[in-house]
This record gives structure tokens, sequence and C-alpha cells, in this order.
């Protein structure tokens, strides 16, 4: 695959080393050190062999060139891990060597090799997760007495907070991490099975053997083994989908906000190679990259779900990429957002003043709830759209216009003009809303 | 959108039913009966206005092509049929005729209407679900005992059982079941938020509203409307997108087990136009069909969660396909392979004769940890080796050909050497297995 | 499938007819027809069974739901049309009866009459993309001096002009067209294989009678049939993905240059059903949903291209809905895009307005190329810098702010200093590539 | 991102070191350093400048961590690529510093870099095509006259050679190549747009220097920069993942044939960890693996169209891990099938004993075009299903079950009888229709 540059923005460092060539290794092999231990205990290998199973099963001395050759070959790494192990353990322990992958099949390493480093990954996300949520939340109360424009379909609509935006985004993001949390310990289970998913080669022992192998990694031990019912990967890698995607909403919303022309607020942002003047949204042009590329990453995941009989040809050779993506993915746009929120510059004054220049057109609403009760909603609609007509050429406000407006000035009051385009009394529910959405986040 | 046969394989007639356009324009006209019946429960609007609205608000009385030709101007059909009902309210009742809509956003009807029509989906599906698990657990049951050849990489692996294997589809099923399950009670929240988002337009009264209408239909309120974060919406289409690859993968199984070279099990299928002899699995081929088409539909749900502000431009446009696609085509790989599982032939004899023709080479494993303890690991495999490539030639079994093993003959007794192809005595955990999963599927 | 609102907007009527009920079943009848004929002018068949059948072979006669419902149970509704074209026949002419259909496969009808519907398709696309194309470089003349901002990671770079803007989205509207019309030249090609791709039925007549059927059809006869070989219909799909996404980039750019802060084109658009002020970007939005679709849609294809053997369990079965959603769904952002840009309303003083709003700002590339030579890079750099952020207090033009600057003011020239926030002089090549764009278009 | 090890089976050693760092950073250095001469040359900048950039433009001597760090910071590696660059020049020169990077904006240098390493990577699938071709035609003829049968919807269908089979395979290669290829021809242009894309920085100096760029590079010029409009790149992904899924299929079909029940064809393949006995399909999972995971990658690039402006927020930034991605797929399946079939093991009398063991149902569409014109379809079709059905239980072959069918022996010769489950004699235009399609392939 690619080296680091190529994938530069689609991970982060401390990701990117959970599925770095010796920590993959090494998962496999605490798997089969864990395995030989189990059996250990349960009696079914020789307690000296797990000892020295566990002594050589140690990444940094296997050679990468040499098992990416005979992986391919064999279309597992697993193949050439264990070989390399059983070659160390007999260069101290002939005997011993005889009980390395006692039972198992390529699979159930490779499997719950991907379990452990999931696990590592989502305490990574975790951290990130934590981190932003914090900030959403803190910027949320610090903006909830900040007014904007609402925007729908880019075009500006009664005004709302931000407070309100924010606590949104946190809510969507707080129900995406719950269901990441959830799918991954749902998929976070030991996969042993053997050659065909009975534990035959261990005899009545299988069972006892699964167990004691589960409590050693720390897992828990499914029904039965999962080779090639993938379900709970899936789930997983979309919820990695889904929270990615509410990242890439909370970052094309900023990156809206940032532009120069709206400008109500800035993530730091990075330079430019030519343009000294340039603050470019660098976090949410990775959050937006990231949310561009994984729905295609979560479709694979579900391709891959068809899988034949006992183990696949193909769409199981197909998922630990498509596993290793989807964490490393979503991990960078949550890394990026929580950095971009933490620096997160909003401009208030901007807010209302992007307001003030809709001269109150879009207080239309509310107007046509006042004048049309009592004009009818025909005629008030007909009269409110010519004085808005005549607020886009004079640029006087709609509260005027219509108080210019013959037919309006007799049913309104002067106190209805007043308000009118007043933004701070046309909020509704937007508080309420917001302290909702923070208690929703704290009931999680 | 296409008509009825370019789609034919992809849905169900009930659930064309449920998206058809009658439905659709009905549940939207049901979304603004209960508006008005929970305003005029909340005194925002007079109760005659509510019966007058809640008597004009059916779908017969509206002609679809005006729709379709306004809606398309509009972005949205709820505007023409906000139009038609008023229309219509009017004929009887003017007064009546203002309060249509009053307080609601097109947005706020087009999504509890989805929200209704997916409910009515999913009650479907959960017949089907319901159906397919019956068939399921008895085909477990029935045959627990019947051992066939496990199959990884569409190789000859050591024996399990038919039980065992109907159980795994059925557990996965079942987990995927509970999610989508799960999923529907999470996505069926009433949206209602008005232009904004905020209510702004009820005043104080908009959570008041938001209640009743909700009570009025059967949802239950969100913490806040959810406009732009479908993240909820995103989370039923990927558990529809699970539940279908599970489908596909029993349909590949199923399909598989039916070539006439294997025949250990055959779904009642359909004919062909040109040859008289064909059995055709086409109930696996639908399953499959929606197996290969909704990886695609799941990618486009995710793209979407990326909506700006607080109304997307084309994003959210683009839901209410994705999310009928997803419940059809899921619908109809459930129904399919329902029907294909309660007229499932099932073959024993000929899983068992596919055993034997292997000449016990499968059982290699099994030769490995007799011989393997006394005679080493490397010693064992070579020369076990040797034994199986002998039996391709001279079709004996495999015990046959290691007794005349002088080196093998030495460590093995006679009664290892009998048991060494028997099938059933090496089936590890396969039973325990079965009825784990079966208790899982129980505990759902 | 859905009915016809679910998918409004992604179609249009004249497409939605060529995927209709009766237009699939008519050219489904139109292939037996024409087969009949082809096997009567080659001495297949008689010449009589040839005319009977091409009398009977009208769709009107055959009623659907129960094509849907014998269609579902073969998996292909070519079983059932087949059915009632024989029946049909054989109410006037038994003997003809008999020639139904001679020697084909349901795959055979089936893949032709596709080809015949993507060609009805395409000649629909065809006309909105010469409009579309048409309007276009109307818009580059007419805007070939207005100038605007260039806008990169949304935010404000030194000028381009309108004109170069709207001749590159028709290049690639060109460069994509190109691409579909070859690729649908490549992909309507006759589907003739019978059972098993080899014409057996028809012994050594089998290319003379494949050859004169295609010539019936106005089709290219392929150098064999390619039952599960579908490459060729893939990459249609693709070069549909491809312009929509095209589409799609064109709806963001027009979206975003119709936000109220930003205000320098706008398409007609669309009301709202709650705001008598709003003009929503409803062609936009209908572009952008298909190209937020489309991506899934072109995925199903790449998925389908894996069937097996001479013909597929599910993957051939899955693409009909997936071509006919390709289509539409380009066809649809198509139209919608057509349409808005022949009535978009630009505003070149807004575009102007928008640049001095910068207070030449995004000319620091330019003063770093002239004081640069002279001073050195890095301090050019700091001391522009330092100027931009005097103009973002100030108000005043980066030209004056950098006369103020003392080191700077020793290297420049009053002419510089003039030139230097003056967009119409640092347009560099952006004319001549506006012309070189419109001449490639010519040259396509 | 993820090691070497995550990704093993969806890459090769030699596309691997295409797309690792050195060879990124040099691609990208490569274009600076082009770009310096090509400046030079056109006299824009000095020639001693462009010496001192060429000398210092050498990837090991900059520090890939420092990169990323500040790569991901500024949202492209380029900012601290060109940093190091003009680093390394002023230590030697600090006059030529000034000129690294002149007029040129870092999409440019990251676009053309890009652009390089397509174009390395494709020539490396160029030479596995050219071997994947070669050994198809070989087979293809070598088995020009093995019988087998056709399977359609895995069911037995009349027979087909493995001839016309491997060169329907070749000659979707071949197609898929020829797109492929001048996709690549169509992508590999130069992009040189500077800040805004119309090279404003170097004046009216601009289109000379791109053409000496291009020339320098030996790239194309195209008519204008394409920052922003993408289609090309995505028809190239796209065409990866055509090529792609045309290997899918062949891998299908050859794991297929390979199953031990069926045993007519067989890769080399690979070792179990557990199982002596196992000769698994591993190129055929790879090359699956690369079809499973392919369709997502596709999706991705053209869910990247939607490009805003003159550059986008994140969508453009998704795009270099996709065009690798896509690459590195294909090419690692390409490489594997080419393997594969190079040793691929054929066994022409399995095939024939397949044939022979449906016992003559395959025939059943013959005996219909013989009996049916004498009995009419109907009568025909019953007494042939009735005959079928005795052979499945008796053993014996249609032609005397039909023999012993008192009405089909009143109008059978003798000849047709003993003629009708004879393979060779219903093979129809197989050897035709073969040799058209090396005859395309040879034309491609």
């Amino acid at each position: 695959l690619s080296g680091q540059i190529i994938g530069m923005l689609a991970t982060t460092d401390a990701l990117a080393a959970v599925f770095d060539d010796a920590s993959v290794i090494q998962a496999m092999l605490d798997v089969e050190a864990a395995l030989a231990r189990a059996q250990a205990a349960t009696g079914v290998i020789p307690a000296a062999a797990a000892d020295a199973i566990g002594r050589a099963a140690r990444a940094s001395s296997i050679d990468v060139p040499t098992l990416l050759r005979s992986g391919r070959a064999s279309g597992t790494v697993v193949v050439p891990v264990v070989a390399a192990l059983t070659e160390r353990v007999r260069a101290t322990d002939a005997d011993a060597s005889r009980f390395v992958h006692w039972g198992a099949t390529s699979q159930d390493v490779a499997d719950t090799a991907l379990v452990l480093l999931i696990n590592q990954a989502v305490a990574l996300l975790a951290s990130d997760h934590a981190r932003l949520s914090g900030t959403l939340r803190a910027i949320s109360d610090r903006h909830a007495g900040d007014v904007m424009l609402a925007r729908t379909l880019l075009q500006p609509a009664p005004p709302t907070t931000f407070g309100l935006k924010a606590a949104a985004w946190l809510a969507a993001a707080s129900r995406s991490w719950a269901r990441l949390k959830h799918a991954r310990l749902d998929a976070c289970v030991l996969q042993f099975g053997g050659a065909s998913g009975t534990l035959a080669a261990l005899a009545d022992r299988g069972i006892d053997v699964a167990d004691a192998l589960a409590r050693e990694l720390g897992l828990t031990a499914p029904d039965a083994p999962w080779h090639s019912h993938r379900d709970r990967l899936a789930a997983l890698v979309a919820s990695c989908g889904i929270y990615t995607g509410v990242l890439g909403k909370m970052a094309r919303d900023i990156s809206l906000l940032m532009q120069a022309e709206v400008d109500e607020a800035r993530e730091p942002g990075g330079g430019s190679s030519t343009m000294p003047h340039k603050q470019n949204p660098v976090a949410c042009a990775i959050a937006i990259a990231a949310a561009t590329r994984m729905p295609g990453v979560v479709s694979a995941a579900m391709s891959s779900l068809v899988q034949e009989h006992e183990r696949a040809v193909g769409t199981w050779h197909a998922e630990m990429p498509i596993v290793a993506d989807a964490l490393q993915t979503t991990g960078s746009a949550l890394a990026a957002m929580a950095d971009a929120l933490s620096q997160l510059t909003v401009n208030p004054d901007r807010m209302r003043a992007n307001i003030d220049r809709t001269n109150g057109a879009i207080f239309a609403e509310r107007a046509m709830m006042h004048a049309g009760s009592a004009l009818g909603r025909e005629a008030a609609h007909g009269l409110i759209r010519d004085a808005i007509q005549r607020t886009r050429t004079s640029g006087e406000p709609l509260g005027r216009a219509l108080r210019d407006t013959p037919a309006i000035a007799r049913v309104l009051s002067e106190e209805d003009f007043r308000m009118i385009d007043e933004a701070d009394s046309y909020l509704g529910m937007a508080e309420s809303f917001r302290r909702r959405l923070l208690a929703s986040v704290d009931a999680e």
C-alpha cells in the first residue's frame, strides 16, 4: 500500500501506529501467546510450551519483506507469522514448537488480532470525541445568545442562535459516538473456530479453550465462531461512516461561515504556498475529505458481507484494509475537527450584521402571521412580497416598508411594526431546544 | 422514475404500495391533518378549522401530474400538496383554509411523512423476518445431525452440520433484525421545526404543539428538530444494508449448494424460457441482486449526511428515494429468501457422498493432531501429504493409506486409523455452537 | 418500485416515459418481432410466422400485474412476456406461435431491449446537453470581461473572469458528453447468444440470424454474445456518473454564488411553503441530489461486473434498475441545469464589489512578485503580511498600505502601487484559457 | 495510513514503490526542477537559479515526519516540500532560492506529481496486462476444442468450450485495458495554473512557461488548468474499476471451476496454516477482494467531482489516496491473475465427465427444437420434461429415454436420438465467436 504521504490527511500519527506493521504483527503474536496460555491453563498443552511461545512472541524479530512475500502467496500474513514464530520457539525449545497455533486456523488469528487493533483505535477516537464534545458544549453555552441567520438551501431564513447550532452538532456527534461505541462492543468478540468453525481439532475441549482465550485477551467469547458472518464488523464500519458524515456536516457549515463574504466563524486553518493573505479551512478540508471517501469504504464493507460457506474467497480478504481505513479516516476527521473547534473564532457582530443586511426580508413569515389573520393569507402575501421588493432597492428595513403600506398600516400596531425585524424576539424555542439537546448528550 | 417492471425484483407488491403516489400523498396529508388537530387541541387554531382540514385531507382528490410538475419547480412535492389541500379546504370553509400548514415548513411534512412510511414498511419486513426466522430454526433443528463438508475458500474442509450452518444464518439474520428494529425506533421521530428549526412562528407554543402532534401521529418528539442532522436515517439505511448483505450470504451459500455438481440443497426456483430442464435459483438471484445494489444505496445515505446549515441544497433532496430504495430492496430480498427457505429441499445423502468423495483428505488436520505429537510436526506433515497424494490417484480412504505408511502405522492404533475418516466423530463443538446460536436468537 | 413522487427529482417526464412499463414491454416485443423478421429473412422460420408475430407484438395487450407476478417467479419479465406473446400469436395463427422467441434466451431479449431503451434515453440527454452547451457558451462570451474573485478553499484568491468560469464548466460538460456518447456507442450492441451464448439451437445459421437481427434493430452485432461480460454497460454508467458529478460541481458553484452574502449569480429557483421572500436554488438542489446519489449507482454497476460463468445469479438481475437509474438521474440533473443556466442572472457589479471588499488582500501574491525580487522573499513576505493586517482594520486598499510602508516604498514605483489592487490587469491568461476551452469544445 | 501488512493483498511491491514516500516526494521535486528549467528556458528566471534548484531537488534529503506534521497543518505536503527545497537551495545559492516554486501554486505541484506517478503505475500495469493477454490467448487456443458445460445461474446449460470462455475473458480484459490506456492518456496532462488558474503571476508569459514545462515533463499541456475540474481523473479511476471487475469475474469463474466437486481448472493457489491438504485459490481471492473494494473507490472518485469554485475544500484533498488505491488495487488483481493463469491446470476429462453426469438434461432445448416442430411445442415440452425426470432416477442418457417415449420415437430418426446428447455437435458458433473475439483483441 501507499506510503504515509499519500494518505497523510486520512489518518493521525497515533492511529497510523496502531495499524503499522509492527503493531499488526504484535497483535497476531499476542493472540498466539494468549492461545498457548489458555491451552496450558486448560491442560491442552504443556505449561512449558506456553512459556516458550510467550517468550518468542515478539514482533521485532520478524522480517517484514519476507512476511509480505509469503503472505501474498498464502492469502494471509498469518501463515508466515506462524512459521516465523514456530521457528523462533524451536530455536529454544523444539518440543514447545509443536504447540504453536494449536488447533487454530489462520483466520482465528487474523480476525482476533483485528479485534485487538480495533479496540486500540477506538480508544484513541474516544479521547478525541471527548475533546470535541467538551469544546462544543462550551461553544454552545458561550454563544447561547448570539443570534445569527438560519440558512436553508443556502438562503437566509429567520434567525437562530449559534448556541443552538453548536448544540445540534454536538448532539449528532454524541449520538454517532454512542452508535460507534455500541458497535465496537458488539464487534470486539473473540474469533476462534479452527479449520471449519467447529474446533474439532480440540475435541471436547473447544469451548473451554475458547473461554480461557477470551479471558486472556479481555474479549467476549461469542456464541459461535463468526468466520463468514461479518455483520458485526460491517456495523462498526457503518457507525464510523455515520460519525464521519456528521463531522463532514460540521466542517461544511464552518467552511461556509468562514467565507470572506460571510465571516461569522473561522477555524485557525493553514496557509498557502503562494498567497500570504490566505487562511485556509484546512481542518474542515480534512473532515470533508474524510466524508467524501467514507461512503465508499462503508459500501465496500457492505459488499464484503457476502462470504461463501465457512470462509470466503476474496470478500474476507478485502476486509482488513476496509476496517483500518474506516477507523483511521474517522479518527483523522475527528482529530481535525476537535482541533479546529478548540480554536474557533466566532464573530457575533458579523452575525448580527448579516441579519441586518437582509433588510428584514427573513421576517416575511412573521409579517404574514401578523397581517394574514386580519387581511387573509392571499392579500397579505401580495402586499408583503411587494414591500420586500421595495426594501431590496431602498435598503430600508421591512418594518418601515410595511408601515408605509396603507392596507397593512391599518391592521398592525406600532409595536408590531417595530418588532417585525427584531431578531431577538423571533427565536421561538431555540434556547429550549438547545438545552434539551445538551441534556440528551448528558444522558447518552 | 422507472415503471414497475424495471424495478420488479427490487421490491414486493406490498412495499411498492407503501411508496406509491397515493400512499405518499396520504402520509403528507395525514401530517397536515394531525397538525391541525394538535393545534386545535392546544388552542392555536380554531377547532372548526382542524375539522375542515381533516375532512379535506384525502389523497384521492389530488392530481398527480400537476403535483409532479409543480413539485419539481419547488424542489419538494409538499408545496403543491399544501396548495391543493388549501384549495380544497377553502372550497368548503374559507376561514379554515388560512390555518392549513400553520407554522410548519415543507420539510416538516416531508420528513414526518417519510417517517410514517418507514413505519409501514418496517412492519411489512417484520412479518417476513418472523417467517424467515421460524423456517430457519426448523431447518436447523431438522438437520442438526446432517453432516456436510465445511468449505473454506470454496475448498473442502473438515465437516460441519447443516444444522449449524442454518443456525449461523439465523443468528446473523436475528442480529441484523435487532439492529434494524432499533434503528427504526431511533429514526422514527417527529420532524417539526418550522422555517428555521426554532418554531418561531408559533411563539411560545412551539413545544406544546410539537408534543401534541407527536401524540396524534404516535411518534416520539425529539429533543429538537433534525432538519439537517440525518444520522438517524443513515443508521436505518445502514441497518438495511447489513441485513441485505446477510441475506445475500445466505443466498450465495444456497446457490452454491444447488450447483448440479454439489446438489446438497435446492430452492424451488424458476424455469427458463428456453431450457425445459432448468431449475434456476431465482430467489437467491433476487437476494444477491439486492446485496449487489444495496452497498451503493448505503453509500448514498452516508454521502447525504453532509447537509448545509439549517436545510441542505441537494443532499436533503437525495434522501427520499434512497430510504425508499433501501427498505424495498431489503424487503424484496427478505421475502424471496423467506419463500425459498420455506420450500428448501435438503439432500443429506449427497452431503455424505460429497464428504466421501474427498477420500478423507479433509481429515488431514486430524491425522496431523494424532501423528504429530509422536512424530513431530514436520515429519508427520510430509508423510500425511504423501498419503493424501496417493489417495487422489488410488481413490482409497486416507485412513487406509496411512495404515499403509509404516512410520505412521507404528504410532497410531487401529482405532485411530478407523476413526480418521469418520466425519461424525470430528464435529467438535458443532452441536453446542448450534444450540448457543439458537439460544442467542431467543434472547434477542 | 416506488411511485413517481418518491423519485420525482431523479428523473424527467420524458425519461420516465422511456422506462415505464409500456415502453419496457414494447422494447421487448420489438426485439421478438425483429427476431422473427430476421429469421424469416434468413429462411430459418416461415415468413408468415414472422408476420403473425409482428402483428401480435403490441404492449397494450399485456396485463402488467400478471407479468410482475410471473416475472418475479422466473427472475425475468421476459418469460411471461414471451408466454403472453405466444398466446396472442396462437389466437390468430397456431402454427406461427411455435416460432416465437425461436433460438433465443430470455437474456437476449432483456439485454437487447435495455439497449434500445438506452438509445432512447441518450437521445433525450443529447438534446439537453446541446441546450446546456449553447447556453454556457453564450454566458461565457457575454461575461468574458466580467472580473470576479477566484475562490480557493472558499477563500478569496486573485481574480478570474466569469467568462472563464463558464467556459471551464462547459469544457468539462463537453468532455463528459463525449465520454457518454462514446460509451453509448460502445454499449449499444445486440445481445443474441441463445441458452449458452453459442447460438447452438440455430446450428450453423446463428451468425447470419444475429447479423440480420442487428440490422433490423439498427444495432451493431458484437464479436460474440456478452451475457456475462458487462464492461460496456458499466462504462456507460460510469460516464453518466462523471457527467452528473460535473453538473454537481456547476450546481455547487452556482448555489454558492447565489448566497445572499455573495449574490453574484442567481438561478430562477423556486419558492418556499412558508417564506414569501425565499428564492431557493431548486435546480442546483436537483443536480446536487443527483451527484449525491450517482456515486452509489456507479459503484453498484461496478459490483455487478462479477457475473458467474455464462449467466450470473443476481449480479445480472441487479443491472436493469441500475442502468435506468443512472440515465434518469443524469438526465434529471442535466435538464435542471440547462433550465437554470438559460435563466441565470449574473451580477457583475456585485462581483466587482466583492473584490473591493477584500481591500486588496487577494493581491498579496502580486505584491510579493514585485517587492520580493528587490527585497528578498522573506523580508517582503513579512512586510506584506503586516500591511494586509493593517488593511483589515483600516479598510484602506493594499496599494495604499504598502505605499505607507517605507521599506517597500523605496523599491516600488508609483505605477506599481497604483496597479497592485487593480483586478483587470491581473488576469494573466484568463481570456486565452477561455478561448482555448471554447475551441476544444468545438473540436469535440 | 496503514503499514504494508494491512494492505498487503491490495498492491504489489512495484506499485507500492511508486506510491511510497520517497517516490511521491521525488515526483514533486521533479516538477519543481522542471518548472525552474522551463522558466530559465523562457527567460523568466536566471539559468543559474534553475541549475541550483535542479541540484537540490533530491527526495533523500527531506525528513518525512517533519513533512507529515507540517503537511497536515497546511492541508498539502507541497507546502513543506517547497519550504525544504527552498532551504536546501538557499544553503548553496541564496539568490536562486527566491525562484523556487515561482508563479506556481501547491496544487500545480501536487496534481502534476500525481500525473507522473500515474504514468509510472500504468506502465507497470501494462506489462502485467500484456502477460495476462498472452497467457489467455494461449489458453484459448490450446483449449479451443475442450468442451465443457456452460453454466447459467450456476445451473448446467448446453455446452460451450473452454477456449471460448478464455477468449471472452481476454476480450473483456482487452476492452478494459483499452479504456484504461485511453483514460490515462486523457488524464495525464500538466496542471499549471498558479493561485487562481490564470497564471497571473507570470503576466503574459504563462502559456509559454506552461508549454515549456509540459515539454520538460513529457506531458501534454491542457487547454486550461483543471484545478477543480477532475473528470479526467474520475474517468481513469472508473476505468480501473471496470478492469478490476472484469478480473473479478475471471477469478470468480476460476474459483468456481476449482471447487472439488467441479474440478475443471485449478490455479496453483496457496496452502493453509492448519490443513495440509488445502490448495486455496489465493490469486482468485486477491482479485475478488480487489473487485469487492474497488466499487467503493470508484464511488469516492465520483463524489470527489463536486469541487467548489477554483479549489475545493476537501473533495480535492480526498483524491490522492483514491487514485493511488485504484491503481494499486487494479494492479494487485492483475498481477495475481496473470500469475494464476500462467500456471492454470485445466482438466478436460473432468469437463467431459461433468457434462456426462447431467445425463443429457442440458440438451433438453435441442430435443425441443427437434421434436417440437413435428409435435407442437406444448406436447413436446411435456414429453421431454417427463423423460428428463426419468433420467434423473435411472441415470440413463436423455437420448435413450426419449427413444423409449413412443410419441417421440415416432417423429425422430435414429440419428437424432444418437446425436441428442452429443456435446461436440451442439456448439453452434462457439469456435467462430472465439476467433472473432481474438481478432477483436488483435485490432484493439
